[in-house]
């Protein structure tokens, strides 16, 4: 049995951006899929599957990450096996193509699990990462739009993220965003954080996205987690603290999971999550906008 | 029921400054209790055990935490409200007195969590903390001993917490820490991150400390408190998540907790962690360096 489940954001979706959406998480699922189907493990399909999310400029992720309040893109991301439960994560990353990827040498190459700032951009340019902009044109007279409007246009999506099981019968789990648009330089979402917009162990693999801040006061993506591991299905825990979520904070949150008999969970309290998914054995295979 | 717990670090301390520890928390417990006693919250109250740890050259947190690899002091805190899940924190913070009120700031005057590196600092200075040098002698001359040496000395204490709950019934948990000896700068340890090293919600509060990469994999904190929320004795959620800590990563750590009706949990699974209660009621009240 293996399977993978991506997503690309459960903001608010423009009408017209929904069907370029779902083709834009088909192609990361098969991305990822291909690692997976060839005997690869859960965690190159879920570190593959990010960055064909992050190199998508549809999705706020690397390439098309929104700006924060002084113009500039700050990314967050992370990567978690849950085999191990060895983690990496960075936040407040500037001018990488894919975070995602510099998570990961975090979590292997160094004896750190999350890595903050310029010394993350450091760290970043050590491992061989070219300075990149990922500043689109399309964000760029967003931004320039809304900082000085009063009435905030909230369509601009949110996080993406990727879980995976493998022929091993290994979980893992990656999440990556540019955060919230005209954020505080310096603010650490929940993405890059354990526990919190991403969190995989042996028995269960979550990748969630909504309001960082919430997320990280719940510690939601353990909270999930755990649930799993107490015998709830993917689908019921992350409805279980779907529905914490809104009664405690009064805000959605979408989340993609799996256990480790490849069980997947989707859930989202917003309109739309565009999501792809396939699992060998029963042969489930989908994109869809919404669940 | 009002009730207090503050430890000082669950690292190896040496014969010599065992008694020392001891009188360190003891003196933090009073200024905590003094606020609880008065009347005052369960968030003043850890904030001013905290602040006092941190002004205490002691204890690895404020001034007296141990340098980083380049010989600089970035520093990590939390603070968080049991009854409304608000929660800042700040990590890579440099040159401030009180890392643990800087925290504060970021829960009551931002819509962040968590702020990290040289943005943290630069909010610090926006809410007049003046520029501080922790750093002491004796720390610079175990720093330049320790980076020439192959054999460390791990003879540095880690991590400080404090728990409390008010005559409200809210609960509230503060941590701060100089992190690890010649940490890479950047990294971002437990002790700033909600569900790691710090947690509070309505039925329990959490101050946890040990190798910051493993709590933050097992998201320590936020498993704690979840057996509490679940009917665990602070005590017996504490020494289960121990036992999960060293069977999956051979590691100890140090906890405080306590629960809404004013119970207390101190494990330790190190040969020390200099820690002070006091609880009215049944008039609990004690300073030790070990369970």
């Amino acid at each position: 049995m293996v399977a993978l489940v991506v997503h690309g954001g459960a903001g608010h979706w423009v009408e017209a951006e929904r069907d370029a959406a779902v083709a834009g998480v088909r192609r990361a699922a098969a991305a990822g899929w291909r690692i997976l189907d060839a005997g690869g493990t859960a965690l190159d399909a879920v570190a593959a599957a990010v960055a064909a999310l992050e190199d998508d400029p549809l999705f706020n992720a690397g390439r098309g990450a929104v700006l924060n309040a002084e113009g500039e893109v700050e990314l967050d991301a992370s990567i978690m096996a849950g085999d191990t439960l060895a983690s990496g994560g960075v936040t407040c990353l500037r001018r990488v193509k894919n975070p995602v990827l510099v998570a990961r040498r975090v979590m292997e190459t160094t004896d750190c699990v999350l890595l903050a700032g310029a010394a993350a951009t450091a760290f970043a340019r050590e491992q061989g990462f070219a300075d990149f902009d990922p500043v689109t044109d399309r964000r760029r007279a967003r931004w320039e739009a809304e900082r000085q409007s009063a009435a905030r246009d909230d369509s601009v999506p949110g996080t993406v993220g990727a879980v995976a099981l493998d022929a091993g019968g290994r979980l893992a789990a990656a999440t990556s965003t540019g955060g919230r648009e005209l954020k505080r330089p310096g603010r650490v979402g929940d993405s890059p954080v354990p526990g919190a917009g991403n969190y995989a162990t042996a028995q269960a693999a979550v990748s969630a996205t909504g309001w960082g801040e919430y997320m990280l006061r719940m510690a939601t993506a353990k909270a999930i987690a755990t649930r799993i591991e107490g015998g709830a299905t993917p689908d019921a825990a992350a409805a279980a603290v779907l529905a914490e979520m809104q009664r405690v904070f009064g805000t959605p949150i979408g989340v993609i999971c799996l256990d480790a008999r490849g069980a997947i969970g989707v859930v989202h309290g917003t309109e739309g999550m565009p999501h792809a998914w396939r699992v060998h054995g029963d042969r489930e295979v989908g994109a869809r906008f919404a669940v």
